[in-house]
């Protein structure tokens, strides 16, 4: 059944500044690698990790699950997990063609190597798990269609909501340790890590990319078109 | 080079604040699929598109396209490209099991059977187009790594920037008729239509489907864990 959907207007300028002051506070954010390991209240990163779990997903099937490790010990292990995959990458798994093609956006990303300290300093490490398919309460699988659209959704709403909370976050992937990581978690064999963001403050002397405003993004008119 | 990253924090109270009004605010928001066709100013959603395009991305490659289409004859021809394909789609392609699996959810969402209303009477239609891959100056391919993962992130700072700028949408997927519609944008054959979101005003009838606050949505307990 259907009901009414009760939606208030704003004044148009009210709304259309709105928008403004969205794009411009969005336009702050920044991935942050060098991270404090300040204490930042449990409470802020849920109501994030809430914000992201209202997005819309294909047939409402939500396909995805938030842990958020704040033990050091996990942290770790996942930080090791991670290192020893990306090693290995770099050292043979990787073609030298995503080698080389990464190597000039990607210079200077890693100022320490293969080092990931960022996934053990900051307070907070969401592993982001995609559920491919979902098993229901007969044993049955069911296919979660749009899985990967709806989690990335999500994602792009838990960015948004860990902005706004004055927090900062890496949207990471640990290519090739997403299975152990779903393993050293628990998490059961449907799902599939998607990102790890560390969360928490900037260090002191956190540096970023430099990018002038120019390069900082591409120009809007080479990204849109109106037709 | 890096660049000192410069970041003031606020009262720890002012962002757990900010944090929870994020959450409470977003919601709010519903999928809406019958809108009216008053108009919104381009602006507001120029603005809520430059927002979408802070998004993070792998490698920074910021693989993604948007076509904001307001040219009435063009959103008629989409829809009937849509509604053409899934027609198709309900009577053979599909599998009875995607059919049956939906069914329950998907009951009741289109009121209309298989027409598609929502994509002519909003007065934007967003084609989101994702880049598998970009050419380079030198005619040369380069992979865009993460693209799906990156344009889905960018989709979810979207329906935020929209939801935020008191519209409405409805991340909708044109299943089939993705490369007919491509052409019919006259988009290169990197791009991929990835999403469809009409942006508008609710209809002055709108209705959703209906699910009281447990049914609303997965309680969090079930998508997040703490370690
Ligand atoms: C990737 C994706 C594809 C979707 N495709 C459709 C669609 O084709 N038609 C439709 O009516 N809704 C579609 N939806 C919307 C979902 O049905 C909706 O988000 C879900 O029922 C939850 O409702 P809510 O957004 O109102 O919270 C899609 C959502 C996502 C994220
Ligand atoms: C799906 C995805 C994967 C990413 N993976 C990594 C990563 O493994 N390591 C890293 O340092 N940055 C990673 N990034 C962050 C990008 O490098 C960063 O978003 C991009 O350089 C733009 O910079 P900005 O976010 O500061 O605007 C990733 C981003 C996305 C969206």
């Amino acid at each position: 059944t259907h009901a009414r959907f009760t939606f208030e207007r704003l004044a148009v300028g009210t709304a259309a500044a709105r928008a403004e002051m969205f794009y411009s506070f969005m336009n702050m954010r920044r991935s942050v690698r060098f991270f404090s390991t300040d204490q930042v209240p449990f409470a802020t990163v849920k109501a994030c990790v809430a914000a992201a779990c209202t997005a819309p997903s294909g047939a409402h099937l939500q396909p995805w699950h938030f842990v958020v490790v704040q033990d050091q010990s996990v942290k770790a292990q996942i930080r090791e997990l991670v290192e020893e995959e990306e090693k290995q990458n770099y050292e043979r798994r990787m073609s030298r063609k995503w080698v080389s093609d990464l190597d000039p956006m990607m210079a200077g990303l890693h100022a320490d190597g293969i080092r990931k300290p960022y996934l053990t300093d900051a307070p907070f490490l969401i592993v982001v798990l995609k559920q491919a398919y979902s098993v229901r309460a007969d044993g049955t699988r069911q296919e979660n269609y749009y899985a990967e659209q709806s989690v990335g959704i999500a994602c792009g709403m838990l960015v948004a909501a860990i902005h706004n909370a004055n927090l900062a976050t890496l949207t990471s992937t640990p290519m090739g340790a997403e299975g152990k990581i779903r393993e050293l978690l628990n998490r059961p064999v449907n799902e599939k890590v998607f990102l790890l963001l560390p969360v928490g403050y900037p260090a002191a002397t956190c540096t970023v990319p430099f990018r002038d405003s120019e390069a900082l993004r591409k120009p809007l008119r080479s990204v849109m078109s109106v037709v």
